[in-house]
């Protein structure tokens, strides 16, 4: 703590609302819609109030004309791209596209943070040009908007990362190695999503962009830490995402959004050059976060780190990422057959499924089973729980303890938002047992004695079982309503190990297939309440080993053809 | 510090000799020589004693027949294996070959810790007998004695790693997992060599196995920690040794030896289960120790990793292992060409090289030169330089502070041997800058900031010059008097940026074309006298990029054969 320098004048409030100003104002007027609109797009007054995707907010709106719905409802990035490259769509209209799109879902849901939609229209004229005169698109995401969390700098735009403090400074200088690998790439940036106060909670709140509402039901959270990219992918206003994922940013929104996530195994897509806040610390030991991309389909998430990592070569860009060649997906097919050993991680002892997340589950295994896939329900073994993965990974984020609600205050020169105030750490006050007069670098060194036995576990878990990948839930929840969600061990986990894991969206909360209400388990879980949580997007989550990321993206498209007849 | 559970009773120097005793009991009678004899061996008296190597000393012993020395001179590990696959050299010749020159080399230079020739002869037999059963071998290295250092776990072995306080503790449990991977794939284990206390000095000196000579000359090091091993393999006591690198320890001892040594990439070859020092402590952030193998060519290098890496997937025996895949050399015959790109790295400024280390490099580069390879001097850059890499490394391995000799001699219950009592830690007298109010969280934080800055300084090295790969020394000096080494941060700075690193012996340190001794430059520098070194091995050293481990060794043979016609 400690390192932002504070003069604090003008007040917070001030800051904070000269920047929603101009934010709200580089949405182009013609893309803003009157309140009492919005309220009806919305639903307000209605049984539905809120459920912008079921009531097809976008396509009443009247903003898109019918081929601008149709490019955004009806595409993938993998569909646009080859009819970019080849001229059948030009990047402007599909940048004006995705650009009204996301205004609209700014104005209902909160997503957006930096908005910058006059320069990638700008952008996309010069890919159009640029096609018609060499006759060959710039690179493999052509003309394709892609959208990104807060944390990526992309030059002369604020990455404030939702403090007041960052607008203070300077703006960043250079960019993330990222936005120059996908921008050399072709990509058009048009936007970056928002995220939570300090990134470590699960509900995308900050005092300068406001809180994100989820598109299926703005009274849940939009999950976090990339909460914003949830939001707005799932309302389509666009195409492919990229997060980040250090316990869970990637996946806990592909789960509260309903769209498909991929935190790959740390350092394979470049990280480096992000905005970061003053807590936790960054270049801590023990966890290493992973980017990676957040889509509407599978074959989106394959699509970015093929050219990510397979066609990029990340190292070029970055001194952190890792130069382990991607292997081709074909060959895998070969080596694996198209049936798979999938192991079903066991429900938690101390972190219970709600209802519906448990049904999905237990629905999606019966369903690869009938398709032929061997089952392997893992038992019980608190040596690779995810409670014990969650407590690990907590104690490495809080290395040199967690700070209270008042330091943390005092730290930042603004109010906590409230998912931070109401407490995101309690294995703060239930460590490991380790002697608190211990150095900080014993206490990492036991640390990560420990994370090896962990990963030891689940090492050993593979091997017995002859496992290819492993299905599990990606939170004991559903969304939930804000300010709820509480601590994701089923995500953090899979930090601790560094394995891939990715979401895949499969079936829906309902009140009448999940009728019994839950009180959470746990400190801090959220409550099931069937009314409150009916039509929310269930989940499942497919995990394998470190450096599998290939295996795993494979196995997930069979899963989800199996699941999603995808 | 303060794990250690010292009861130390009997006293470390009753302790330390009743196993001093044993060791040597483990040689059967027969092959132990009387004190003239070895003597008379190593040219006491004449003007070339110490000299092993040159002195013939172990054809001359009269130990071993012309078949066991002709299977321990003439043929490597790669010669070996399919002889002992067909069954034209049986296992049990070549252990009994092995263990006689081991046995030999021990009584002349201490290169050896644990001894356990008898069962090794016994395991041998069943190899024997297992192939004349089933017609085939047992595993890809069939029938192949290996030696390692002492801190690998052999089951029903001590691995004290030189600590006296050990032996007063049970045997280690289980064993290394390399060590259950190497017997799996058909080695033959035999004896584990020696190691400096602390295992972080370049002196293999211990109070229970005493100091490890060079066998090219014993008035010089054997370097360390490895230093048992590359004794061994020097004097042709072992066709094939395992050793570990944190800052050197693998290239070290290739260097002072003459023999060949690669660090992979940290965690591509299996490490988890070896027993460690109390200080520096275990699992610490930033730096990750890598285990390699030590050889005679450097085929046998490329033999072990395409075994233990290739074939076993080092994954299934080790949870901390990478599963990357080890790719195909031949492959990268035809993306590379034959001709490389070579990166010829600078002196540094504050670490200034011997005479005989200059001149050997500047052969080297203009030999491969010659050969039609191109030559890119680096320009001396302080963010890169190996003096920043050195101060780093050992920021790392200092984080909690060096303790003083009083505090470690009162934590081991021994006294230091006289390499660590010196000062092997130098920076600890002038860490980089950081305030020492920091907590060691921040120190990390900051010291991993550093060192992406560092490996980023490298990359940038590499893509603006196109190289294939790096040629530096692998230390300022060749083998020098002992307990005189200095700093390793010609070495260390490839731990620090985890780039995989070979040793290829080339040349000799020669008073006739280096005659003009030199004075330690930096602090704790070893001192250049023509005489004294007059025929010690000179090396270079080839560096690749993280991951790159094939590229490495791919390179290091296109090398080799220019500069040893190999």
């Amino acid at each position: 703590m400690g390192e932002i320098s504070q003069s604090r004048q003008p007040s917070w409030e001030v800051v904070a609302k000269e920047h929603a100003t101009k934010q709200l104002n580089n949405i182009p007027a013609e893309w803003r819609l009157a309140q009492d609109k919005l309220d009806q797009l919305s639903g307000v007054g209605t049984a539905d109030e809120g459920r912008l995707v079921q009531l097809q907010a976008a396509k009443k709106s009247g903003l898109l004309s019918d081929r601008e719905l149709d490019i955004t409802e009806n595409h993938t990035a993998q569909d646009l791209l080859p009819k970019l490259a080849a001229g059948q769509l030009t990047s402007v209209e599909v940048t004006v596209a995705f650009c009204k799109r996301a205004a609209l879902a700014q104005q209902l849901t909160s997503c957006l943070t930096e908005i910058f939609f006059h320069e990638a229209i700008e952008n996309a004229k010069e890919a159009d040009q640029y096609l018609e005169k060499h006759g060959k698109a710039r690179g493999p995401l052509h003309g394709l908007p892609i959208s990104m969390k807060d944390s990526f700098v992309v030059e002369g735009r604020h990455a404030s990362v939702g403090y007041v403090e960052y607008l203070r400074q300077p703006l960043p200088e250079g960019e993330s190695t990222l936005v120059k690998l996908l921008l050399e790439a072709g990509a058009i940036l048009y936007c970056k999503t928002n995220i939570p106060q300090t990134m470590m909670t699960a509900d995308s709140e900050n005092n300068i962009f406001g809180r994100t509402l989820n598109p299926h039901n703005t009274k849940l959270n939009a999950g976090g830490s990339t909460g914003g990219e949830g939001a707005l992918l799932a309302f389509r206003g666009s195409p492919l995402g990229v997060g980040t994922d250090i316990a869970g940013s990637i996946r806990i929104p592909s789960v509260c959004c309903g769209i498909y996530g991929f935190k790959p195994t740390a350092d394979r897509v470049p990280f480096a050059g992000q905005n970061s806040c003053p807590f936790p610390r960054n270049h801590l030991p023990g966890i290493v976060p992973a980017a990676g991309p957040m889509a509407n389909t599978l074959a989106d998430l394959k699509l970015f780190m093929d050219v990510v990592v397979g066609d990029r070569k990340p190292w070029k860009y970055d001194g952190t990422a890792l130069d382990v060649p991607w292997r081709s997906l074909e060959r895998l097919k070969a080596a694996n057959g198209d049936k798979l050993v999938i192991g079903v991680a066991p429900e938690d002892e101390e972190f219970r499924l709600h209802p519906p997340v448990k049904r999905t589950m237990e629905e999606a295994a019966k369903k690869l089973e009938a398709a032929g896939h061997t089952l392997v329900r893992l038992p019980v073994d608190a040596s690779r729980s995810m409670a014990l993965g969650g407590r690990l990974a907590f104690s490495f984020y809080g290395l040199e303890g967690y700070p209270t609600n008042a330091e943390m205050e005092a730290e930042f020169g603004e109010p906590l938002v409230k998912s931070l105030a109401v407490g995101v750490h309690p294995f703060a006050q239930n460590p490991p047992p380790l002697s608190p007069e211990w150095s900080e670098a014993k206490k990492v060194a036991e640390w990560h004695r420990l994370q090896e036995e962990y990963c030891d576990g689940w090492r050993r878990a593979w091997l017995e079982n002859g496992l290819d990948v492993i299905l599990a839930p990606g939170a004991i929840s559903t969304a939930v309503p804000h300010d709820a969600f509480g601590v994701p061990v089923y995500t953090a986990a899979w930090n601790v190990t560094n394995y891939p894991a990715c979401i895949i969206p499969y079936g829906y909360s309902s009140k009448k297939l999940d009728p019994n209400p839950m009180k959470g388990h746990a400190a801090f879980d959220a409550d099931y309440t069937p009314e409150l949580q009916d039509g929310a997007p269930c989940s499942v989550q497919i995990i394998t080993p470190t450096f599998k990321d290939e295996e795993c993206l494979y196995a997930a498209s069979i899963i989800d053809a199996v699941l999603n007849g995808a």
